[in-house]
């Protein structure tokens, strides 16, 4: 009966001013698990997704949609087990992906959800390289970027959950590719997978909190001898800065992130160098991305993806952090860059 | 006799570091003109362009091209009569436009010229209207912008060369157009031509050398009660600070120039505030462009635009000044926004 199950339920109760932390949410372990209604399934979550997204969604302004409401559940996705169904479409016992969030029971549409076979694939891949991220990807390099053979793509934040998909992606694509990651550990696994160029930004001088604008210039330099063509960007500030001075005639730059400002300078605006000029001599564009517009494009790319890796060709990484009471720190550990690869908690 | 004739040439000596004028000039008139070789033309030029762009290659780096050199004649577009020709296609008397710069007498490659047809429409057109400032904005707004009626469509320095045909083609779209101009008569005109809504930011409060941000910030909040689609920017700055709050999903932004930048500010750049992370809300394009780009397709805009002149559709202004020894103070009232239309020195 499920009425009898009581749930664990992380609630979003206070804006950040700077970083998401553990203080901004709050353990609710009092609420019984939902019961669910004719054509719904009661879900019990077995994988959380923790993403950088759920920062700018505590911003205090619209976004892609209205700032996260406060004193709910911390909306994401999840992959599940069926407990109870009321669609025929649903047995106990299958697996699903969802997007009910920071919660262990909670009852969702039938239509709402994707059944997953954990034949094809582990059924958490669903919150990474077979998910959101993974057409974050896909689609952003392939579809915005549109890479062609011998060019210079630049990925920042490239051992991340989308970057390390897009650096693969590119090289599969036959381009030269630089990645920029923290540490050299991170590194050193880029550089096997094939990059032709790898930059530590924690190596370089920083300013303010952020890397210096001249270190990171001179470093881009020296790793693009021949201009950007594609410049994937996952993180903005001054690594960004700095690119815009080495794009090419009519380069593409993917703005699919911008996390150097997710912990306050949403809405205290940083300040940074004028560069639109530029665009003026190179005939860039610039375009911003988000994973929501590629959703009925998901059969595409599946088949895709899933030879890569069957193949070797791509290879996936994911950050497990052990725990439902740790979403809220493994959400603020995303932000000191203690992932390799897709963040995942496992209940 | 050709080479009896003195030329009056005005050679670009000295780099200005802020505003171009006549010190950055001078004019030589000790020089014979030249004499054609086969195949070239020796034309006297009678209209002279002035524009903006002049002034982003006194920048001290590469643009589209290296910076201008120094002690050269000052490139630019001209309407000239052929004086000799050693062409088959061409005889003295014709008409031709040239892009040979601010001297009375060049030689050319008869290939290298458009012979032009009085009849068509008044020969210095070809340095507005159906020329560079035309293709600039008939291509930048339809093939860049794409407009569909209804869209809202903001234009800055709407009373330019380019400004006031974006405008207007904009209405022949069908889309509500917001013009930005400085000053009451600017705006006057704009609203007779049909625009939707015009903002004077010469009646706006200011902010260090710029339009103060939240000032103009609520007048396009005003005058765009649905966001803004296309954004045809020609002035960068505070303006176009602003505009990004605005920007509707799949917003194109199409920068075309910076005026504000340019009399300095390429050099030693100005901070502005990040704003690259309102891509990822909106999905919306920055895209630059540059007249070259275009010169191919000349044939397919030059019956449109005569069709919409000829017709009423369209307006064209030109503010002319006459004398060949003008030409620096001409380029420097451009930034000060002396002109309404083309500007355009008449020898």
């Amino acid at each position: 009966m499920s009425q009898q199950r009581i749930n664990r339920r992380w609630l979003y109760v206070q804006r950040p001013a700077h970083e998401s932390t553990a203080e901004h949410y709050q353990l609710d372990e009092t609420t019984p698990a939902p019961t669910p209604a004719d054509g719904e399934l009661l879900i019990q979550a077995v994988w959380f997704s923790v993403d950088p997204y759920m920062r700018i969604q505590q911003s205090s302004f619209r976004t892609w949609e209205a700032p996260h409401p406060l004193n709910t559940v911390q909306g994401g996705g999840v992959v599940g087990v069926v407990v109870e169904s009321r669609s025929p479409a649903f047995a106990p016992g299958d697996y699903v992906s969802a997007y009910t969030g920071w919660q262990l029971y909670a009852t969702v549409a039938a239509s709402a959800v994707r059944k997953l076979n954990p034949k094809d694939a582990p059924i958490e891949y669903s919150l990474g390289v077979l998910g959101m991220p993974g057409r974050t990807a896909y689609f952003g390099l392939l579809d915005a970027g549109k890479p062609k053979a011998g060019e210079t793509v630049v990925v920042s934040a490239a051992s991340g959950a989308v970057g390390l998909l897009v650096a693969q992606i590119a090289k599969i694509q036959k381009c030269r590719v630089v990645g920029i990651a923290g540490g050299q550990e991170k590194c050193n696994y880029l550089k096997s997978l094939g990059l032709d160029e790898v930059i530590d930004y924690k190596a370089l001088p920083r300013s303010k909190d952020d890397v210096d604008y001249d270190a990171i210039l001179a470093a881009l330099k020296q790793a693009c001898p021949q201009g950007v063509d594609i410049y994937f960007d996952n993180v903005g500030g001054t690594t960004t800065d700095a690119v815009f001075n080495l794009i090419n005639l009519r380069a593409r730059v993917i703005i699919c992130g911008q996390i150097t400002q997710y912990n306050g300078k949403l809405d205290s605006v940083e300040m940074g160098p004028r560069f639109l000029h530029r665009l003026i001599y190179t005939r860039a564009t610039i375009q911003g991305i988000l994973a929501r517009d590629y959703v009925d494009r998901m059969d595409e790319m599946l088949p895709v993806m899933i030879d890569w890796l069957n193949s070797g060709k791509l290879k996936y990484e994911q950050t497990v952090v052990d725990g439902f009471e740790q979403l809220p720190s493994a959400l603020n550990a995303l932000f000191h860059g203690k992932n390799v690869g897709k963040m995942l908690v496992r209940a």
